[in-house]
């Protein structure tokens, strides 16, 4: 059995809450375009390519809505998160459906099986990657739940297991949110891989020991030359990898990619409300008078990456920039957000 | 008014109960060296210079208890927790004190004394390594609560305060147990000094993005070639600041430095209880079936090290290695733990 984050039926997205996970399994049944936009901006549903395909299923709500515009139902959803670029594909591809005067909802389950085909190569593609019993360093959540289905960090991890190559997880905790002691090593625990969650703090200490042999993050916005955003922390791991010599590979579907972007450094960055940091739950950790900066993404640049895990294989940052500027036109898909 | 965190007077020895902060104010009064133990192993105290005078107070507190020797005194003392050398060397001042016939309250006062007047004197060393509106980050709590008064890595930020340097301190929050937004921010609260909590995980991206000007931590041991364990998260603030060029300073008191230690990879590294990753309060935050690692604490190379703020001022770990042999026989207090 394989997680599944969201699926759309009878003019209904339905969405894994993911704040609620893993104590509590909750199911939200959308019908508008306005609950699906405030369902990604409090993140019921969050990671880039589950956000790209929840805003897709968004837009063909707000097709069945009276009054609704292509135009309109994009703006309210692309004013939700900044960071991911999938939001912006997703919302693109099914205005550009709709305001052709093609089926919008056969455009957003399109898109959704495109994206979870393309995770499915990614797992293919990656899984060679792994050796029996490696130990394998993940940040943040990039397993189904990031992406509908298959993951993208996960993916390879999932599909090597299933061609009998034992694998060990360190789940970085991922604070502020915990997505990966709430969600990773959940997903991980569904399916019985092995795994032990560690303080952020922990993963160069193991890095630093030789008890790590890869590390694999998700990614929100991927620049042309391979800097990228994801996770706040991932850059941290970034660093700690290359500095231990250990490889550093990013995983993503292909609206992840913004081909338009030359490089990193004017990727937006989305900061959430302080009290992500300084509450835990309802319990107030810090004093009162206390004041905290709570950036949700870093940017990592692509000087520290080894390969990219992409649907068609793996590449360096260098063959990456020549393969997006080779196939520009087909990728570009949405209008620069 | 500056924060102490334990006193003795009356044959009593007080400790404010540093688990209970910053929600509650709360003062343990203890009378034995047993309860001395445990409050150490609990973390009622923490921090290494305090744990070292906390245990220097529990042999003046066994000396007072019928049937209780030296040496099962210090035997009790000494299992409570292995990484902070300063724990080791409190235990033998007062032991050899005990032994010598001479009164252990007065050799654990001026143990005290001692710790105490050596951090003040490395706020003096540390202070001017600061400029006007320098951004400086700190790991866990080095402050007052972690060394009786004045603290380590705070001392140089306090006493540049009252010379009229306003700095802005970026608190790493330090998963698990959450030292910084805990503990360093109250102090820094309590003196109105400028700071904003982060996740640890952000720490990479302020230093990436040119916001940080200097990090500077405490520690729990150093060796003689400037290897140094501290917290957990140490070594990646230390190879971020590295990568970064921003100066990394680590401000101790003589009882943290193991002299006859040649380098950090001997340093033994407390691995404390799943139960502080995998849960937060009392509330279970990762699948049941998940397991967690979680050491305490880290070692970081010598060669990530800009100076170490000592009381005699502040020195790079090459001119730390020279002073440490040179003074080797005064500074080897405790035999080998």
């Amino acid at each position: 059995m394989t997680v599944r984050a969201l699926w759309y039926d009878r003019h209904t997205l339905h969405l894994i809450d993911q704040r609620r996970l893993p104590a509590h399994l909750i199911v939200r049944h959308l019908r508008t375009v306005q609950g699906t936009a405030e369902a990604i901006r409090t993140m019921v549903v969050r990671g880039a390519p589950a956000i790209g395909v929840a805003a897709a299923y968004g837009m063909a709500l707000a097709s069945r809505q009276r009054g609704m515009t292509p135009t309109r139902a994009a703006v309210l959803l692309r004013a939700t998160r900044p960071t991911a670029y999938d939001l912006f594909v997703g919302i693109e591809v099914v205005r550009n459906a709709w305001t052709r005067g093609d089926d919008p909802e056969a455009a957003a389950l399109a898109y959704c099986a495109r994206v979870v085909g393309e995770c499915r190569k990614i797992g293919e593609a990656g899984a060679p990657l792994f050796r029996q019993a490696n130990k394998v360093l993940t940040h943040c959540n990039a397993g189904a739940l990031a992406t509908v289905e298959w993951g993208t960090a996960l993916a390879p991890i999932r599909v090597a297991r299933d061609r009998g190559v034992r694998l060990f997880v360190w789940v970085d905790e991922t604070r502020p949110l915990l997505q990966g002691s709430r969600l990773t090593a959940w997903e991980l625990d569904q399916e019985r891989i092995p795994h032990a969650v560690i303080a952020d703090n922990a993963a160069g200490y193991y890095l630093h020991n030789g008890d790590v042999d890869a590390v694999i993050v998700g990614a929100d916005r991927v620049a042309r030359n391979g800097d990228f955003a994801n996770k706040i922390g991932t850059y941290e791991k970034a660093v700690l990898a290359h500095e231990n010599g250990v490889p550093f590979y990013v995983a993503a579907p292909w609206s992840t990619f913004d081909v338009g972007r030359k490089d990193g450094t004017t990727i937006p960055v989305e900061e959430r409300a302080e009290a992500e940091v300084l509450d835990l739950g309802t319990q107030r950790i810090a004093p009162k008078r206390s004041h905290a900066r709570n950036p949700a993404f870093d940017i990592t640049p692509a000087k520290y990456v080894t390969g990219f895990v992409t649907p068609v294989g793996v590449m360096r940052p260098a063959e990456l920039t020549r393969f997006l500027l080779r196939h520009r036109a087909r990728l570009a898909a949405p209008a620069r957000p």
